[in-house]
């Protein structure tokens, strides 16, 4: 017999843009909101009946109309409040997870009211809400780091296809996209949280001396994990950017590791989880 | 304590064209491929100790050399025999995932050597091996469908962020994302396979009076299942790309499902499962 | 002094999605729109002040309009019909540009309701208008195309930072990014002369045997013109898409031209235009 | 009869990242170099005759091998040196454009060879050489800036497709293209010209009261004139990345310029140039 599995449904990346007015000195929050509900979804799957479905379309209306009526301030508590409500005003809505990017700005100048796009991260979360318990991962994306040394590679497996010369120093780089569980999504300063993440990450990838991008992962998993005990869990995902030596010598030039072409693809992957090993369940966390 | 947790590491995005020749008649094969593997990685996590690491680099070496030696035929077969290779032939890899893309070609004209991409969508597969056992998971992305109508939308829900109107006639448009997950990876005319799961979608999104996007997905992953017993279960990810009835009142003009504009953000989003009563357990799947 | 120089301003990416109903035959058109005007624009630069600006909305507006009041044919036709309206319905603008990308789809097997959008070329096309003539650029996007064979590459320049080795036997690949200008912008079949266009670089890119990529831009240029008289001047813009030979000697194996490395950056970009020795001035057609 | 037009051939995007080691405080260049070369190109387009081409592999081996050589300073020194080379070093090469993309990195914390991206805007240049004369044009990409007051928009034309209502307090935001035009390109402190350049952008955006894009568009123009008399013309291109206002009052609320949807497009696009009256003739500099 055929049967439904899991499922869920929702509206994808809401661009919402909130300006807050303190007299002359303005601030914007600025994010792309993507809800999802699950719940009792059988009828409108089995027969096109529509009686358990909140329309994408209201789920997108209650961003904007939250966004107005409570303001945005840290996007773990606009997720878990939208994650909430969805599922505490809807009987046939079970469970609600809620993805929030947010892009930053600084301010232009000396102006209360001009703003330049940050280019660098984007600061991520997604919340997960029941009706009885919440769960909160927050992160980042396409933080992209670069060490010029301190960075070697060899020791490894040699097979009949590895054709690879090892290496004492290299360039490492990457695009981190790191994600952290909260052991409990509480009221807390999520701001400060991730700052603390964020620099962890940095000041480990900048003092690690890197055998392997493995190492570094797991030194910034880990570095996460020892400046936060807020944090049971992080996932780190890392593309090696690889950045080749170029062989210059039929021009009658040497390469000290000074000329690197920096290659789109292939590239190394590297994912990992680091965790407390008295971590609680993660549940739907990271789903 | 701090522990490491789940971890892979492999060649991301490995392109690789194989050409074949039977005479003047050559045919292509453009496939992307992504390796990746887990085993005994707990060193080079901990200490940069690479001893247990078969290279990136390697990974991808072997995707070149297999193409060579064995050809190219269903990227199933593919996936699998690089899978199997990379466990089976070092003792420290004990799981390999191997993802891949392909990108169809058709013959230019009456020529045998010449070829237009086609752009429709991109088939895909995923192949799992542990050593002992193998899970195979085809595919495709990007099959934008649309229909002009024989869809509807109404008797949701309405609570007090809802204002969409009621429908009886929309345009229902999306870019299917399909993956199905064969019961046994076992030898088999996998080409046969996806055309059959590929119509059985495109007939289902054609001939399925809709009242919703998710008994469209639902009609669609149950039409794959009558029609490939040796498929268990398929699971659907259908962005609703909005058509929105544009107003032309302001301008003395009716518009009787005419004239629309075709929005990118945000979207609908429709995931969900379908699948057979009795399927085996999925393992690692989906992973 | 400081002063202005050429300014155009307008609505850039109109979506518009067309359905026309033929009783249970349907039909759609699905275009991107982007209207430029130029004018009395001094004031509105200088000072702020907008009597002379007919806003981008407006624009956007029209394009709607139009779409439901005249229906679209050729893309041609509906970039002429809008540009001839702002010039002539407005006596600030004085002239306008036009330019529309279509996007092709396909009917689903025997629906006469559902579509498959066909992921090939873009068909393009800019129209410029002044008030007392126009202009008209008809062109195509991103047609992949490749050769197996029938392509050498030798007897070029050799200085000191030259290394690539010859060939007599190489993959020639490129996306077909190409404009033709059409000597009178009078009332034609514009499909039939897109499609007799299209042939000529498909057949030239086909049958060429190719010593160098401008031989072959060149070809499909002059095919181009020979084949549709109504056309003057023929621009294309060929990006090499490198695909290098693997080296498989490490692993034992031979590689006759078979296994490729299909690059992303760099890329080789051969620009040019083909065109008759009697073609009238392009006036603005290019700009 | 047909004949060639012009035509330009080279290797585009060749990504070089240049390390330079000052004892333990390390700096990078990271760009993406286009090259283009004309000249007596007749043989290669008629007949695949390639005496006369300096292969795209070779120009981009000389990117790389200059790098080495003589280090990476400014961009347009960059530039100019590879134009340079490649005209006054092959006879069949009679002009040489080189385009010139940078990306920005800042220091990771305290350390000297770490390094995080600049996600901000790219720095771009664009240099010509033919034999005799050599063209400079500076610029940025992606600069991305929104104010949120201090800009009305009102009193333009009302057609009949005009529904827009007048506002006397929106949100204003673009993302910056501009490019500057060198009078002469003679050595100088391409640096300090270029920051002038971009702090005198990002001041008018700030301080201008604005009534219209264009308005805002001429000040930015005409500021980098002002600041810089080693540039006489400026050309910006700025989309209107439009934040619509959300209507809330479906749900009971008010919105004072607080809540809006960030739409991606459609988007009005703003075009123009700003010069000295006396600036000397472009020549190939924009092409």
């Amino acid at each position: 017999m055929i049967i439904l599995g899991p499922n869920r449904y929702g509206k994808a990346e809401t661009r919402v843009v909130r300006v807050t007015r303190h007299g002359d000195a303005h601030s914007i929050k600025d994010l792309n909101v993507s809800t999802a509900l699950s719940g009792d979804m059988s009828a409108v799957h089995l027969s096109g009946d529509n009686s358990a479905v909140l329309t994408t379309d209201a789920q997108k209306n209650t961003v904007y109309a939250f966004a107005g009526k409570h303001g945005i301030g840290a996007i773990e508590d606009f997720a878990l409040l939208l994650a909430r409500h969805f599922v505490d005003s809807q009987p046939t809505i079970h469970h609600a997870r809620v993805a929030v990017e947010e892009y930053a700005w600084e301010r232009n100048a000396a102006s209360g009211h001009s703003f330049v796009r940050s280019g660098r991260e984007t600061r991520t979360c997604v919340a997960h809400y029941d009706g009885s318990r919440a769960w909160v991962v927050s992160g980042l994306a396409d933080l992209v780091l670069l060490n010029t040394t301190n960075s070697e590679f060899w020791g490894y497996i040699k097979d009949e296809y590895t054709t690879l010369p090892e290496t004492r120093d290299r360039i490492l780089a990457t695009a981190v996209n790191a994600s952290w569980r909260h052991a409990e999504p509480d009221e807390r300063d999520w701001d400060k949280s991730y700052d603390r993440a964020r620099q962890a990450m940095l000041a480990a990838f900048a003092d690690t001396y890197s055998l392997s991008l493995q190492q570094t992962l797991y030194a910034m998993g880990a570095r996460v994990l020892a400046g936060c005990p807020e944090i049971c869990e992080a996932r780190l995902s890392l593309p090696n950017r690889h950045h080749l030596l170029v062989d210059l010598s039929p021009f009658g030039l040497g390469n000290e590791n000074e000329v690197f072409f920096a290659a789109d693809r292939p590239y190394g992957l590297i994912e990992g989880a680091v965790l407390r090993d008295d971590a609680p369940a993660a549940g739907p966390a990271w789903e």
